[in-house]
């Protein structure tokens, strides 16, 4: 247990277990690492290596969904409390984003504002970004957002996607060719805002080389406990779910949630999400 | 299907249903609403009535637990889709609110900022307020925080806790006599700060009077889905989960993390989420 300026909180259960760790693990560690770094030199571009992301972007546009942020972030904010990881609040202007959708009047008064911390002209270097779903994927001017994601995306090591935050960027063309997945309840949509992707309906989440797409909002979570799982080790991940009580769906093809909706693809007639096939622009 | 300024979303498939209540249900809904209000005359603190609450308040405090509050109010988030609700973010100053902790110095750069709208002394009434934990629970300074909770608490409807939120409060007496829950990681810390509450260990939530507590982070969104049931009916919280493409924990008392950091009440040596039974200020 960490016990550090008056606050308890969940120490690394696995500080100790380095510390006890031979000098011949040591050893063979570094000499490993000394490989992979020199292995890398060559290659700019994406490979199977699994780079380590420490610096974390996340995309907000107005109308964006509060848990497909807050879900995966809060499992990063929990590992940033034993990993040095940096996190930018990325917005097309500095002032605070709002969940809320103007187009809608039904609730003026409820939504949360949260302060960028950098605009698309101003964000550093990122290895990792995740773009949240919501309805305001579907409200107009997000050119300038996808611009930013395609413009930054060959520069990333991991892009993740929550809910219809795949139909969002799907118009940049990232996802054409490649297995990616989104909302189940207006699939639909979301499959008709990339017609050149292979949509993916049965999904809790999708993995195409370092694109990761999740289903709708709770998914997120799912996928990047997955994700840490994939980079730290499966036993840091379930260390940081028991912490943030939280019971994970580690089947990358559990979805109930594709059969309620009727959720198919190619899609069959009448389905798509309880929406009848119906679509709407981005 | 609700289709509204170009934007598709999930529309209340309710709607139809009382759409097509006769004339009686409605004459009979009119005359039971008409007794209930007039009964509700005669008394100013909570009953059994169960009153519906349309205004929310949620309070933040530097270094609160961004899952403890998004989770719950994204289900109001969507619920507000269709329902008038007004959500006040509240805070002792209208500057924007960190989940960062000064006092933990590993993660400089990951943290996020919610903007509030009002603060303790501007906020209009509300019928419910949800209060999130977070290790700035532990943090000096709280005192006007808890003089907060403790003076709006007999006008509130509803009082519910995520996590820590319940250590808080603890202080304060709200829940001294009362049945209530926490986080069990640290839960010798939780409990410690109130001796006369009646800790329940194994809980995912705990309903006491107009006082619902959740158990850590992950909790609060069964917590929350288990009071829109409560509140609006099952098929509303139902329809929200899938919505969300969350799969809710329906039973109150279903709570492996218990067991798993070791938290039973009272605390058995040794016992205690993990910390050995040790506790820490608030």
């Amino acid at each position: 247990m960490l016990y550090s300026g008056g606050l308890y909180f969940g120490g690394n259960r696995y500080k100790s277990r380095y510390a006890d760790a031979s000098f011949a693990t040591w050893f063979l560690r570094t000499i490993v690492f000394t490989i992979m770094a020199a292995a890398s030199v060559n290659t700019a571009t994406y490979t199977d290596e699994k780079p380590i992301p420490t610096t974390f972007g996340v995309l907000l546009f107005p109308g964006f969904q509060a848990l497909d942020v807050f879900g995966p972030i809060d499992v990063l904010n929990t590992l940033a409390l034993s990993k040095k990881l940096n996190l930018y609040i990325i917005a097309e202007t500095l002032d605070p984003v709002t969940t809320k959708i103007a187009a809608i009047n039904t609730s003026p008064e409820f939504s949360e504002s949260i302060v960028p911390t950098h605009t698309f002209d101003t964000v550093p270097p990122l290895d990792f970004l995740l773009v949240p779903g919501g309805l305001g994927t579907q409200a107009p001017g997000l050119d300038p957002t996808r611009d930013f994601v395609k413009n930054i995306y060959p520069s990333l090591k991991y892009l993740m996607t929550v809910c219809t935050g795949s139909a969002l960027i799907a118009p940049t063309g990232l996802l054409d060719g490649r297995r990616a997945t989104g909302n189940k309840k207006i699939w639909a949509w979301v499959t008709s805002q990339g017609p050149n992707v292979n949509w993916v309906a049965q999904a809790r989440w999708v993995v195409d080389g370092n694109i990761w797409t999740s289903s709708g909002i709770a998914a997120g979570m799912d996928a990047m406990y997955a994700f840490v799982g994939y980079i730290w080790g499966e036993e840091q991940s379930k260390d940081l779910a028991m912490t943030l009580e939280y019971e994970r769906h580690t089947d990358a093809d559990w979805d109930p949630f594709a059969e309620y909706w009727g959720a198919t693809w190619p899609l069959t007639p009448g389905a798509g999400g309880g929406n009848g096939g119906a679509g709407a622009g981005g």
